[in-house]
């Protein structure tokens, strides 16, 4: 069976789209397909697996066209995913399948609003919930961190340096009683006002080159740090690229950044 | 810019094709082109590109009608890559470009041939050379290794464990003066009578899934440990696949294994 694919990232966050409008390659999209089309030697390559599928087709809600059905390298079901849903939009409006600069999406955590402007893309993460500091440790040294609620859970420490965190190869420790579904880590370092640098361990993944509930996680816990009042936006610089968070007077974290489509063509993983 | 690409691999040793028959996108294939298409995640990802062009075109050798035209991940030219030339071949087949089980590629290193079985590409790697005892350390244990060249040098260790060699994050260390250019370190384990499993750290890449001269090296290696006469065929497990190698009795090495294509499409990189 051969059907279409396209791959795009944004911050190098990475995605293989695969066009379903109507639902017709649902069954097939086993878990084991999903691996072979992430594997990065054997497949095309990427951090997930969207299949971009019309609402109505997946059950979803009314009234909004698309669907994100995303699924995680490993083929399990994620809810939602901050960067692959804004190269889901970047797809959308390259292919004229949506109007408009402003736009919605359905996804398992919820309809998200997606707003384009020029190569920004930019979707509303929600609201963000502090719940009180935490440790955080690598290698032997540890952090106090925050823990910051984006939907997922994260433990956000602010460092001295990014190279402080190591290489990251094994998962940071954690309170398993705060987290005990395990947790993304930030490390985090200031480079001006407004203005920070991360690293991110993602429970499952590992180090990645960009997190899109990170950066918002990062944000938040800045924002609370100096105090700054709602409506500033932060630039967020992930290994992979630049992203701005900006966290709304009506308590809402929007996330920006590029999101770019690079290949497209058939496959027959 | 618009143009065709192909990803393909040879037990995990992965490759963009790039048609070109007649060399017109030659000289758009600049370093920061190679790179941008072999990023894992930005790109589309693989060890190396594969310009797939005629002889003619390059001004290679009369009477063979297919030239690799292969760059490393980094976008520097190599000689030869025996898994590359499998993949190319596989192309080759597949589109209806050559006929016959066996046919010629003209590459940097010479020509070379290829034979076509059913799922399985052998290439005639030429003759092995060797050169002598070395000794071999990963984070400071170190082993006795077999100094083969296959065109390009390796040392070759034989382990009681796979898993002795560690992470393999770093290079190991080796005697600079037998290697003034570095060197491909082969690890090797026996599986059973000509029968052997390897790990591989290749110069400039690290630790890679498959490496065709390298089991080439381990072969001959392991040929000469077990006074082996010439035109036993080996197998040779790496972390990517399964290969098998027969040093003949012309004293030429065959690498044998899969090869295949598992995407087709266009890029604008």
């Amino acid at each position: 069976m051969s059907y279409p694919f396209l791959k795009g990232h944004g911050t190098e966050n990475d995605f293989v789209l695969l066009p379903d409008h109507d639902g017709a390659i649902q069954d097939d999209l086993s878990s084991a397909r999903v691996e072979a089309l992430c594997d990065r030697r054997a497949g095309i390559g990427g951090d997930g697996v969207i299949r971009v599928i019309r609402s109505a087709a997946m059950g979803g809600p009314v009234g909004v066209e698309w669907f994100m059905d995303y699924r995680n390298a490993d083929g399990s079901l994620s809810q939602m995913c901050g960067n692959g849903i804004r190269v889901l939009a970047r797809h959308l409006v390259d292919e004229g399948l949506v109007t408009g600069p402003t736009f919605p999406i359905g996804t398992r955590d919820g309809v998200k609003t997606l707003t384009v402007d020029g190569p920004l893309i930019t979707v509303d993460m929600g609201s963000p919930r502090e719940l009180g500091e935490t440790t955080v440790s690598v290698e032997g040294r540890a952090w106090p961190a925050l823990h910051i609620s984006m939907g997922n859970p994260h433990a956000v420490a602010f460092v001295d340096d990014l190279a402080d965190a190591g290489r990251l190869l094994d998962s940071p420790a954690y309170d398993a009683e705060v987290y005990p579904d395990g947790v993304n880590v930030e490390f985090v370092v200031r480079r001006g006002k407004r203005h920070v640098a991360m690293r991110v361990h993602e429970r499952g993944s590992g180090e990645t080159r960009s997190c899109g509930t990170g950066a918002c996680a990062v944000m938040v816990a800045a924002a609370l740090a100096d105090g700054a009042p709602l409506g500033e936006r932060y630039r967020v610089d992930v290994p992979g690229g630049e992203l701005a968070v900006t966290w709304t007077a009506d308590d809402r974290v929007l996330l920006t950044g590029p999101a770019v489509i690079v290949a497209r063509g058939t496959t027959d993983l």
